[in-house]
């Protein structure tokens, strides 16, 4: 089950181009392409005669012509062609999908068309404002159900255990972490008080002692979350964010966008390949634990499972998109 | 379901020899071989004891020795001897398949022996006859079901999409096609009439002008078709035939038999590998569009599809097929 | 349906280490370590939280930290730590598995530990007394359910079409076999009486005539067999066993242990090699056509398959495990 009235992220904008993309949303395959002027097009990707994927045709201007029968879509997904026959039937069509440009990312809507609101795409303003630093890695394809990568990124204590090699402290642990939950909204909060900075922050902010240290995680349904992280003196501050972006391919698979914003270091090429390298290694990290359970849940899908104290936010997050699903469902299509 | 009361070509007469075949035709494993005096003999491969493929035993004379406990069946599929016992149970037998060889294929019927009529294998006299040139190209295994081929045969439509980079042609469309259907028949006709010959036909027949040309494809249950092709003017006429028969392996697999015949050029080498080769090419450029088309249907095998106008000769030959095999399965085993 | 109470073979001695083993039995994943004094440990490959495989974890002295969320469970798979919460739920907890170290095996029981009686382990007292060598050729996966193995190694009919080309003799088969059945016992039993010694029985008997030669298999179920075979004269006598121990891994593979014992060449490196080496690649010729038949038996598990008189060992030994599994059954949990 799919949350359908979504934005997802469907691309990075680099993806889309003059080049047909193929991609699977929701278990719904999709054509990606760029109209001549630059504007991004998402048309079902399977021909409503005799399916063939539309990724498999050809541009012609800003139509799309399908590779077998040679059936032309215009970029709203009405067929405006049919070789061989005067006239063209209105029930010859695919779905066209809304998309939106914000953040470097190419956003889908996959439900109800008349519901896509812009406004519903998380405001990840820092990501291309002229103070931060964007990171912006490939998208990774990862097997498992996309709500495993929720799990892991409002879950913190994993840190010291996946990560233990590089970004992990057994320190975190010591200090309690806090859950709020609003009518959209799970926010985790731990603050770090009074501790010698770790070499990251150190490097890039100088402090000379002590800081207050900070991780939230403030995570959005169906699967929007960003690590807010970072630390601060008396003088000094320094922020960084991690933006994540799971978006569901089948029940099993997800495309993995995320990226990283800073408000240090912005022109410093060592300081983007920390986050360009170094923290891409450390998300890659995560994918064989991720795996690993999805191939466990698959294998023994009734086995009982229990909950601790850290599950408190990952499981408030489910809670949550699970109602936002049932009253999908229960609302008239 | 698959009509089982018909002829398959089951391998080129060269496949079949003293070295033990397998291969799968309507879901059956079954075992392809030659007695020593050059006779085709199919028998199942499954050996009834144990159920080991007879394809991995040995021939001993004309018969056949299971390679797991040694039971032994002549070529009819009964066993005559069962090591360590003296005497042998009349059930134990596995199912022997009528064949028969013609036009370099050997055919199997698939169904109750006691139908299997020689009459109903096709008569595509032009292959072996001497006034004709027949070229015979591997077989080929197509990961679709059997019907997307016969689909693919009787539409030329596809050209112009499909081979748009070898033979395709734009101006196919402009002329009309008719569809002709008998009781177990369909008939697809488009002259194309007074145009100049493509470059193959010139090449063929050195025609001054202006030619006729028609492409006409009859195809005749379950999935027997002959696409001719070919021009003439006033005192010149160029034929070829490409013959078509796609074996079912299983629901979504086929082994294809294909061939093409001609009237011309018959010793000469260029025009041989023009077929061998060139149109083998052709052909392969099928394939992908058959297997993408596949996985759609097999992804969504409930989405709702329209048809066209150049689907009317593929629908008749589907509905048909889909008669005949009603009326096989309401009559008694 | 397996037998669940009843011991298997887990792994050989030097396979379980300081380094966690991953391996499934009767479909349940199972992580295999030592304690530090040396103690074989089975706990459930699945974290009882987020069922990350526990093999992914960490040994901490004769614990095991989840590599997720670190839990840390000891030897008897209860959970003694979850980090960040100060309690432990009775709950938090995996299973453990009886082991116990015989005959240089791991056995493991996957049934109620109450009753794993240690005596129910076959009695392979030749495999480590001085008087024997015992050669232990590496575990063998093979795509097969482990009954099809218990019947190959209950039929030596198939030695003279399978080990054609090494051990096989056409001789076999003019000897009647005996099958003989008590309530936990298959034995097969083949006397070849007044013949030459095969090679091998020659060059490690040195007999200067005919010899009288057995055959005999014993089998216990679930899946333990010892096939004895060797020769004597009136002054000398050879003998060796084969063990076979096929662990299922799920309904379609199995985990095939298997070893050699013998009274002769204790220490005589070219009849170590002989077993070692030549006699593997025997078991190695099973193993095809064992896959081969597993294939044929999930592509058509309704076909009907008749039965010869050198089944009726097998047939018993499948009848007396298949009356035992009910009872298991049909027995409170």
């Amino acid at each position: 089950m799919f949350l359908r009235n979504s934005w997802y992220v469907a691309a990075w904008d680099r993806e889309v181009t003059r080049d047909l993309l193929s991609r699977v949303f929701l278990n719904e395959p999709v054509a990606l392409y760029r109209k001549e002027d630059g504007t991004p097009v998402a048309l079902e990707d399977r021909c409503c005669h005799r399916q063939l994927p539309l990724s498999m045709g050809k541009l012609e201007g800003d139509a799309l012509r399908c590779g077998y029968h040679g059936l032309l879509f215009n970029s709203q997904g009405n067929c405006i062609e049919i070789p061989g026959q005067e006239s063209v039937p209105p029930q010859a069509r695919v779905r066209s999908f809304p998309l939106l440009e914000r953040f470097n990312w190419v956003w889908i809507w996959m439900g109800d068309p008349a519901k896509a609101d812009p406004a519903l795409i998380p405001d990840w303003w820092w990501a291309g404002h002229p103070d931060w630093a964007f990171t912006r890695p490939d998208m990774i394809h990862v097997g498992c159900h996309y709500q495993l990568i929720s799990d892991n990124v409002l879950d913190v204590t994993h840190l010291a255990y996946v990560h233990a090699g590089s970004i992990g402290s057994s320190s975190i642990t010591e200090f309690a972490a806090t859950v709020e939950r609003d009518e959209r909204l799970v926010r985790l909060t731990r603050w770090i008080k009074d501790r010698p900075p770790p070499p990251l922050y150190q490097k890039a902010g100088g402090f000379p002692g002590n800081v207050d240290r900070w991780q939230i995680v403030e995570h959005v349904p169906p699967c929007f979350s960003v690590n807010f992280a970072g630390c601060e003196d008396l003088k000094n501050r320094i922020e960084l964010m991690a933006l994540s972006a799971p978006t569901p391919e089948t029940e099993s698979s997800t495309h993995y966008f995320f990226g990283f914003v800073r408000n240090f270091g912005l022109r410093d090429a060592d300081m983007e390949n920390i986050f360009a390298i170094d923290m891409v290694k450390v998300f890659n990290e995560d994918f064989p634990v991720l795996e690993a359970q999805q191939r466990m849940l698959e294998l023994k899908p009734a086995a009982p499972r229990i909950d601790i104290k850290v599950d408190a936010a990952p499981m408030a997050a489910r809670r949550m998109l699970q109602a936002m699903i049932e009253k999908e469902g229960a609302s008239p299509p």
